[in-house]
């Protein structure tokens, strides 16, 4: 491997991956509910190739563009989970022409734009605040969303498909059991207003939930018709850390070379920065903030994290990593480190090419 | 503008970028030292050459891919201000057919390795931590650099051009009278190891430094021989809140689409994110992390920031702006919110493509 490598380069333990994949597919199945994975985690079509393999045929993508590439790569029913950008119209009816898609509305004044704009009928899902209070209608809003639902059930080209919601404050989570409380707290607000939005005379409404923490930790998911989770794909170190998967899931890492040693500081000079990983961080429990951690050589891919080695900081294109004296011996300038990422997504986002380790 | 921009467009004001190029290039010559601004921050060969056209003839970069492509736009004076990566040996002997090369070292075990393996005659310089604690020989273990700068002198194919440092520490200081101390420290620190270098016959001993806080903020650059700012062409929020900057030099922001609005949360959702801005974050006095801010629309380009106007979240894609009163009732969705980053060079890398707003 490392004979190959010269610089910040992707590394995906395909077997890993395919494992996460059909472990969730196959929880999916057996809770009877409509698996409809995330693919802004990998925004890969040869992963999504495995998702296809697995059994997967709905989608779902963070933006226009991501649905138009994978529309162009055969899929066919997308969702797009993100509020409706009114400037790209355009765009987004070249796209209903060729897939079953999928938009979230959460206002009146979206409604009424794409009311007149839309060329094509189209699903169209309430996004729900449950508690996380990044966007969406809040829960406890019954009569807006009811207000919302009618104007859907009265218009010609969206059809209201149901209630959507994001349970991001799973990541603030100090437990796998409090993942589980909000997870069922978010069930609990949509099924709510479905009761709500059935009595009024509306009806079928689809329930779709889905983050990685909620969909690895809960073991049924009755209650719901969809699932969306997308990291669980590759785990990290954010997932880790929440308990949602063990080390040996973790599907992505980094290779990065040593550039520098400084044991005077214990730390170690990486090829491998912000560009590459990110800037996101991870609190520890003693307060300070890591940017990825350190890997351990194995026989194909990596093993378990090594103790205490981790990147204490990062610049644009330097990671200095805290190295226990041990690996600071090991290690010798033009080696490769292995930097298991805080959060896959961003890191695949930037590094983009994958070099695919194959196990199978 | 806002006809044509219909997703996060990076925008630069040209003017604001050619004045600060022209600003600092003058303040160099002024102090007769040489002018190698770092072109990690734009990594484009359209910026590269309004430097150009300001007499810039030298230049730094940050890794051994920029060095090539901008090796392929005809620069011929290149740094590469990143220690040396041994694995890309084989990308470097192919620059140093085509350009003046330059490399930092501060180890033998990277000296032996270049020593047998760099194809032609090449500079070094060692690298110098005065402070920073990133990387680079510490200031004060003179015989270190005593004896690396030995060895380059009877290398063949190394020649020792000086002493390198980047103070980044700047970055933490907290007035514009501490980065003056900051900067008087390291060129204080550079000068006396030059004195023991020369002292032991080795002469000349170029001196270079260069972070924008303190290229900005210094008047005259007396001591050294080398300036290699990189950030100055476009600054960002960092800069202004380090006094490095004014708000009307800041030549970089994104165009931003509106997606949702939460009056009763006071916020604004916008389609922009980690993937456009990068998740660095700006600590405020009152202890809250800040993503970026809003400026108010311009005649062309953009005008100040909106007080009490700033991105307080962002996840992969969204961007939640906390928005004053005023902004809320004025905005409307499908409008375009222009954000004024945290860090100009991780914005940049992100978005790519500029949209130049010409005012000259």
């Amino acid at each position: 491997m490392e004979k190959r490598i010269c610089k910040p380069t992707l590394l995906l333990d395909e077997e890993k991956a395919r494992k996460n994949i059909s472990r969730m597919a196959a929880k999916a199945k057996k809770s009877k509910v409509r698996f409809r994975p995330h693919f802004k985690t990998h925004q890969s079509a040869m992963v999504a190739e495995w998702f296809r393999q697995a059994g997967t045929a709905a989608i779902t993508v963070s933006s226009v563009d991501m649905a138009l590439y994978f529309a162009q790569q055969g899929w066919k029913d997308i969702t797009i989970a993100f509020p409706v950008n009114l400037l790209q119209i355009d765009q987004i009816n070249a796209l209903t022409k060729q897939v079953s898609l999928h938009l979230l509305l959460e206002s009146e004044e979206s409604f009424n734009f794409l009311k007149e704009n839309i060329a094509a009928p189209t699903r169209a899902w309430i996004k729900i605040d449950t508690g996380y209070g990044r966007t969406g209608i809040p829960a406890g809003s019954s009569e807006k969303v009811l207000a919302l639902a009618k104007m859907l059930a009265n218009s010609r080209n969206l059809r209201l498909s149901g209630l959507l919601a994001h349970s991001g404050n799973t990541y603030e989570a100090s437990s796998p059991e409090q993942i589980r409380q909000i997870y069922n707290d978010t069930v609990h607000k949509l099924n709510a207003l479905r009761d709500t939005l059935n009595s009024a005379g509306l009806q079928p409404i689809e329930i779709s939930v889905g983050d990685t923490p909620a969909c690895s930790l809960v073991a049924d998911f009755s209650g719901v018709d969809e699932i969306r989770p997308g990291n669980f794909v590759f785990y990290d170190l954010t997932q880790l850390s929440l308990g949602s998967c063990s080390q040996e899931e973790i599907a992505v890492a980094a290779a990065c070379p040593v550039v520098a040693k400084h044991p005077e500081r214990d730390s170690i000079v990486i090829y491998g920065g912000a560009v590459h990983l990110s800037k996101q961080s991870l609190l520890q429990r003693d307060g300070t903030a890591i940017f990825g951690a350190v890997a351990a050589r194995g026989e194909k891919g990596w093993g378990s994290l090594i103790p205490e080695a981790y990147l204490k900081s990062i610049s644009q294109e330097h990671g200095i990593v805290h190295a226990p004296p041990a690996l600071l011996q090991e290690t010798r300038i033009g080696d490769i480190l292995t930097i298991i990422p805080v959060h896959s997504c961003l890191m695949v986002n930037l590094l983009r090419d994958y070099y695919i380790l194959k196990k199978i």
